[in-house]
């Protein structure tokens, strides 16, 4: 890849790119995506020769502990890497919504009498194994949908894969297909020679503003090595040390390993000067902008600092048990619509369920062509590629917090997005709806059961299952800081939030506050309680109603409300005591779930409530009583246990 | 969708598909998938009308507890439907299956001088959120290069999904996508009224044998209905009763509701006789084939029964500490290759990592256009639609026993097919391999965490995770007994083994039987164990060499294998407590992935050495040193707790 890929990587870098080397995030910067992450190398090389600070012995430490240069390109630990990359497909993704955000913002601020602020492309070179995986198809149906003419991607066609040559799976007609999807479609044949046609085809990408383009270059893998080229052994393997030796004398390329010419540096010594003069010039934009639209200047200046305006959470409303008691889908709906409202930087979609998911911020039309400036993503069946879309909007690094919405269940489709997002520190709310066997009738490929367990168990990342109004606020709360490491914590982390369908109360001990615990006494037993009652969710009122009638019938019962069982390990030992008081073993978890995982909390003579089995087609009172979760299980639950 | 559908479901099912409805399984019949599974009642009322035992009166019961109509087409539910669909895009993949595990048999058996033996078509119906959904893509590009020619499917071109017309999101070309793909592409414009053209349709479709046939019938929503046809109103909702008159009276239906004219039953009245028919005369034709071909009919009746060959399992080879210590992704290869040899039913492959996997069989080709009896599966970089696809292969219901390969973190992209295995029952061998950080440079983006912990948590599938040759050999024995329900549960479900790509010591404790019981005491203590090592795949023989420093200096230790978690809450609680007394609370669990769930066996006074942050890029002896888990780690935790 880093070979096939050199001409195209050189042209971009070395002449087409606007970017500032010296400050790799300033803001109007090209953004340059490698959705092929296997071939890092091709990336850091250009850095390194471009004046990123990537150093040759940062070159020479590839792939080892501690190196700024891993086996992929990851933005959290290098410099000037915009997104991480390796999982096929997801890159291409991020690079739409890099260009996604870019044209959003453009349609937001950038004015007719002035110089526009806002004002890149993004740059992605993918692979034949990024358009073989159908997130990839996903992402450029949306691009193509919505016109992003700043976007240029670059396929090297080196119909080479793992396996062997593309042949073998791989035959379809890659440019007819994303002419199909609305792109501007170009083929350079000669990839490794013609520098020429490279420059023509980034040249006529640029003047269709209305259409992504796309650039077929067909390489040859390995090129310049006489024997390994266009072989899949070269996909991801060195080549060695004769093959290396007969390349450099194929190349006529005398110089030895990690030896770079003069002439080589000389050829990029400009770039850094460039840069500074390009931002420079934006800075002068910039200010010019300011001083004939002051608000809108300060504004932008606030959006793109990235910082949380002041007194952005007080929009999030509080309820008390008087309060009509909803699904909390519709108070994540009233949290979204509020939130619009204080954070300039919110905004998102659904997976075409935005009626289910209660997503529409209502003050804002649906983004479309023409209209990037609005603020309701539409992202059509299409969960996967929304989530990594969502997760290149968070990575652009402007101040955006994007939330993205679909059945709880569905997140098995973007479970590999949201990953990346927990990876790559991408700032994304995911926002879930019908989070459990509630949901009723549309029946078990529809009903999440293990969801929870295995977004608990995956690493930065927040699952958070608020239990009523407060809960739902200070679940946003929560992941907002989050999403921008403001949080106690200080990391950035996205959040996973699992909503009803169904309603339940307002409960009198919640409360936004608690929420940022993770676990938190929400209804307390007179004296020390004999059994605590664990719960999430919609479950967290039957545990209260379970509560009662244990504490009158003369067991003292506690209820622990958990929305986040990540934040409630990160207080200290002795607030987790004091809420979880070690001596007192009888307890009970009940959730609408998998049970796996509660043992943790209720201890190995504990007993949790759930549902281990799939679920069933049926109205969601009866799918409760049939599989169990009842306040009379519950009870029972708990005398047997005190 | 059953209402805009009803046109192309009556021609199908009344006049163009071969099936009995008095034998649902009869090998031969055309299969038929709903990929749009909302559409539900379409199916349901298709096969009462049939004649396939479902009754008016369990129309009526639709989506209620207990019933044989639930909300979307349920396999294990319902006898005549084929696969379990819902999820957008999996059907459609289903089908794919279908239609590749015909292509397969049909060239295995089928013989020029006989009639075929193996000869039906695949139907499928699926709907614009089919096609927005990437994994339809993958799945349809994967078709069109082997040119599965008995693959029809309708796309139900309706315009509307959940959020409204498709024109918010999905405005790509469809048709011209597909004829990229390599699909034979027709339109029916007046899919509502044009029966003809639908028929024609389907006759041209079976003209082309080359190519997998895509008709596009444009249809309006709720055809019918005066109020609400065209809006997406009627999506998931019913029209409820004054429209429900309305629509009525457009048709001029004059029968009241679950009232259904004689004239009706009788356009389908000979559905029976002709199903009938249809299977004896294929009872004929492999009847006179096994009469020229006694072996190969005799093989054919053997495999399509479903039943294991007598002696299957004894392929499989044992190992002793003297044979070389190998990556379980090495002895996986010997295990695959083994079995196809006793097992022809079993066949399978990668998505795109055949060299890595170690998954090819070598005395096989690739299957592809021309050569479909061949049993390697070159998937390509498709994961998500690898492991749908197998599915359907599972559910053909012919002995097939498909596996299927990928790094274990990519499970991730097929975690939503991988959950459908499990519900549906169809018995695939989910082969992964790379399964930890032990995988090194490559990375956090390529080193699975949380996987272990997510799989377990999935109902109804085993997670293996085998530690050496012999557990190797156990897990494949496991996997396909449950593959076909022939294990002790009786459960048909399918399996997800996980392989190191590094190598590990076989220990003279471990065998093929011990890891049907999914724990056992792998090396004992001499007398009663003051405490207890449990570990699985690549971190046994750790824990088994700290293990032997910890008998050395006097702290009896037994370790414990714990290869399947599911297997082993399957043991009767006597046999359970004797591997883990409960009165040995000393345990650590060792595992290079998150430690999540791990307490439910060592409880809350155990530890447990684990991984529970992403990976790094390093090679993997760094990285077990750096991430603490190491054989020092495990002694010191042990000598914490004794
Ligand atoms: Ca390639
Ligand atoms: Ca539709």
């Amino acid at each position: 890849m880093p070979m096939g890929c050199a001409p195209m990587g050189y042209v971009l870098w070395n002449e087409y790119m606007n970017h500032n080397p010296k400050n790799p995030t300033w803001f109007d910067r090209d953004r340059f995506v490698l959705s092929a992450g296997h071939g890092s190398m091709l990336q850091y090389a250009l850095m390194h020769l471009s004046g990123y600070g990537l150093s040759l012995d940062d070159c020479k430490q590839f792939r080892q502990w501690g190196s700024l240069t891993p086996g992929h390109p990851e933005n959290f630990i290098t410099k000037g890497i915009e997104v991480t990359t390796g999982p096929l497909g997801q890159g291409f993704c991020n690079a739409v919504g890099l260009a996604l955000a870019e044209a959003h913002l453009a349609a937001r601020f950038n004015k007719p009498d002035v110089k526009p602020i806002v004002d890149h492309y993004t740059y992605c070179i993918m692979g034949d194994g990024c358009n073989m995986e159908g997130v990839s198809n996903e992402a450029a149906s949306l691009a193509g949908h919505l016109g992003l003419g700043k976007l240029i991607v670059f396929y090297d066609d080196n119909k080479i894969s793992i396996d062997g040559h593309t042949d073998l799976s791989f035959t379809e007609n890659v440019a007819a297909r994303y002419e199909a999807l609305g792109w501007h479609v170009q083929k350079v044949p000669e990839g490794n020679t013609d520098i020429d046609g490279l420059r023509k085809s980034i040249e006529e990408a640029k003047k269709v503003s209305d259409k992504p383009s796309f650039i077929q270059v067909s390489t040859l893998i390995g090129y310049g090595s006489p024997n390994k080229a266009n072989t899949h052994g070269v996909h991801g393997a060195p080549l060695g040390g004769d093959e290396t030796a007969a390349t450099r004398d194929e190349l006529k390329w005398e110089y030895g390993e990690f030896e770079i010419p003069d002439s080589v540096y000389k050829l990029f010594g400009d770039t850094q000067k460039q840069g500074e003069a390009k931002e420079k010039e934006w800075d002068q934009n910039l200010a010019e902008y300011t001083k004939k639209y002051p608000k809108e200047g300060e504004d932008f200046k606030q959006l793109i600092s990235g910082k949380l305006p002041s007194g952005w959470a007080d929009v999030l409303p509080t309820f008390t048990p008087e309060d009509k008691g909803l699904a909390t889908r519709l108070h994540s709906q009233t949290m979204l619509n509020a939130l619009e409202t204080s954070l300039p930087g919110f905004f998102g979609g659904s997976a075409d369920l935005a009626p289910s998911n209660m997503t529409l911020l209502k003050a804002y039309g649906d983004m479309a062509k023409g209209q990037m400036g609005e603020k309701n993503i539409r992202f059509g069946v299409r969960e996967f590629s929304m989530a990594a879309i969502c997760n290149g909007i968070a990575l652009h690094s402007s101040g955006l917090i994007p939330y993205c919405a679909t059945f709880f269940i569905f997140t098995d489709y973007a479970r590999s997005a949201i990953r990346m997002a927990a990876l790559s520190h991408a700032g994304v709310l995911f926002v879930t709806t019908h989070d459990s066997i509630g949901l009723g009738e549309d029946g078990p490929t529809h009903q999440p059961i293990e969801q929870l367990a295995s977004f608990r168990a995956m690493p930065n990342i927040l699952m958070l299952r608020p239990g009523d109004g407060n809960e739902t606020a200070g679940a946003y709360k929560i992941a907002v800081l989050n999403a921008r490491g403001a949080g106690p914590s200080g990391k950035v982390r996205p959040s996973v939030m699992a909503f009803s369908r169904q309603g339940m109360p307002n409960l009198p001990g919640s409360s936004i506050d608690a929420v940022a615990k993770g676990g938190y006494t929400v209804q307390d037993s007179e004296g020390k309680p004999d059994a605590i009652l664990l719960a999430t969710g919609s479950e967290l009122s039957l545990a209260v109603e379970a509560a009662d009638e244990l504490n009158k019938s003369g067991t003292k019962t506690r209820v622990v409300s958990m929305p986040s069982w990540e934040l409630f390990d990160e207080q200290d030992q002795s607030y987790q005591d004091s809420v979880l008081p070690p001596d007192v073993i009888a307890r009970v978890s009940v959730e609408a779930g998998s049970t796996f995982g509660w043992s943790k909390y209720v201890g190995q003579k504990g007993k949790s409530i759930g549902i281990d089995s799939f679920g069933a087609s049926a109205p969601a009172p009866t799918l409760y009583k049939e599989f169990g979760i009842t306040k009379e299980a519950v009870v029972s639950a708990v005398k047997s246990l005190v």
